[in-house]
């Protein structure tokens, strides 16, 4: 078992893995279900969410040809790194401003335009393809849990669509075991059957936070023994699959490696919670992942 | 190939579905999702759809505790047989009040009680548990499926969570390929930590219909080459299925064999769609069989 994480360094983290993988046969099959945050768990979330990239570059393409989109409130914060406005605006309101870009597309279009953009997208400072900023040891867990017949999935706080049309490649993740923020469809029939368009409404709330458990429990049908995760907004995801019966085991990763990936200031630290995720994670008993200590490698080969 | 579906009598039905199972090497691998429609297409859904005796049970036993759930109008339409009164309230509120009476429970103790009722639970014509009124040539379609490397999914009408307590056990199905019309949870934080519990509100419409397609695409994320059904609210799915690019096969159980099944008089046929759904099969180029002629065998082993 100690070769199936060979970008771990060995210590008391990479211990506590092992020893849950090796606990896996005690765990009834179809309880073996693992839990995945994406964005700063997965791949790096810094400087800005990749999603976020994404939609800025479709931006500049939407005002390239309507320039009159420049005026739209949302847009002209953001087009101006207005962040007095963009916080006066509030988040969920300029994502759904940018969500509305692709309003009444069909959902392969879009897939293949997230696809697009990711075949040809550079991280602005770590000098990688975007595609590359995928965490080798993360995907080394994936591995060894997949080789013990868990169920795999990527519960994320970003766009669902967004993620499935990258899932099947960066994890070979299939799009139904994708559980994030969900767009609606409407749908029509048209003259050759039926036509499925994006709307601009949520299904569900936001993921994150108790919605990560809620929707882990309507999209997948059962509870966590593993999850991972990175932010206050995958607390409540940790908590659940921490409390399972039986083997479990909740994984924190630690953004401290301002010389490889980024060190997080704060991380997880709100007005209402005085308390940072890591603190939380060392008091719950979750394994909290040192980016700087545990890991030998960081990211994925950048010709991968 | 022709060995692996022995309860379908050799003729053009089986002929029609062997050439899709033997075009399967042409279809992408991400590509082969199958999905099947469960009353009336895995399971039979006469005289009473079997989430409908689930309920009956389970309204019964509210009853004995309760006496004055009778005086409820769903309810006392329900229990005095009175059609007139059930038509007047209509399906959706009558469904609504049952689900009501498993408002505030856990979803594993609500799967336990409909596992618990199937252990137990007898048809009330075709002597035999309820649990064994599978049709054994879908089964067989199921398992040819799956060995082409098909995603199995079932895409109901009924609760998803009552079919989920049961998808593994009849059909190897887990959980988070089970798509059916879905109650939202409500999170709560307990003293152990997150606490789910079933609400009365449902998230998404009724998947029936239009809606089979929607909730295929936001749940399961990629669009089917392959769906089975037998009534009106399977069109769209059908359709969708038909449609897809590349080798596709909608397939439409009629049921026509009322010495081992039920015949279905006017199948599919409302006032507004005069055509019956086997008559749109025919004409749409799927492929409708027939159970009376189609099939050796029409249910699994009673004793299985």
């Amino acid at each position: 078992m100690s070769d199936v994480l060979p970008s771990w360094r060995p210590g008391p983290t990479r211990d506590a893995v092992l020893a849950f993988l090796e606990a896996a046969p005690d765990i009834a099959p179809q309880d073996r279900l693992a839990c995945f945050d994406n964005d700063g768990t997965l791949w790096c979330e810094k400087p800005n969410y990749v999603q976020l990239e994404f939609l800025l570059r479709a931006l500049a393409t939407h005002v390239a040809a309507e320039p009159h989109l420049k005026e739209k409130p949302e847009f002209a914060a953001l087009l101006g790194g207005d962040t007095a406005a963009m916080q006066e605006l509030g988040l969920a309101r300029i994502a759904m401003a940018l969500t509305g870009l692709f309003d009444g597309m069909r959902a392969e279009d879009f897939g293949a335009q997230v696809r697009d953009f990711m075949a040809g997208a550079s991280h602005p400072t770590l000098d990688r393809p975007l595609r590359t900023t995928v965490y080798q040891p993360m995907l080394e867990l994936v591995a060894a849990l997949r080789a013990l017949d868990f169920t795999v999935t990527v519960v994320t706080g970003g766009g669902t669509e967004f993620v499935r049309a990258l899932s099947h490649d960066l994890y070979d993740v299939p799009p139904e075991h994708v559980v994030g923020t969900l767009i609606e469809y409407d749908y029509a029939k048209g003259a050759d059957g039926p036509v499925l368009t994006r709307s601009t409404r949520l299904l569900g709330d936001p993921n994150e936070g108790p919605a990560k458990v809620v929707h882990i429990q309507t999209q997948l049908g059962r509870r966590p023994v593993f999850a991972a995760g990175n932010t206050g907004g995958d607390r409540e995801m940790l908590e659940w699959a921490h409390g399972a019966a039986g083997p479990s085991l909740a994984v924190l990763i630690d953004h401290d490696d301002p010389d490889r990936e980024f060190r997080y200031e704060g991380q997880g630290v709100t007005t209402a919670d005085v308390e940072s995720i890591t603190e939380v994670g060392r008091r719950e008993g979750w394994i909290v992942v040192s980016m700087a200590k545990d890991w030998e490698t960081v990211f994925v080969p950048a010709d991968g």
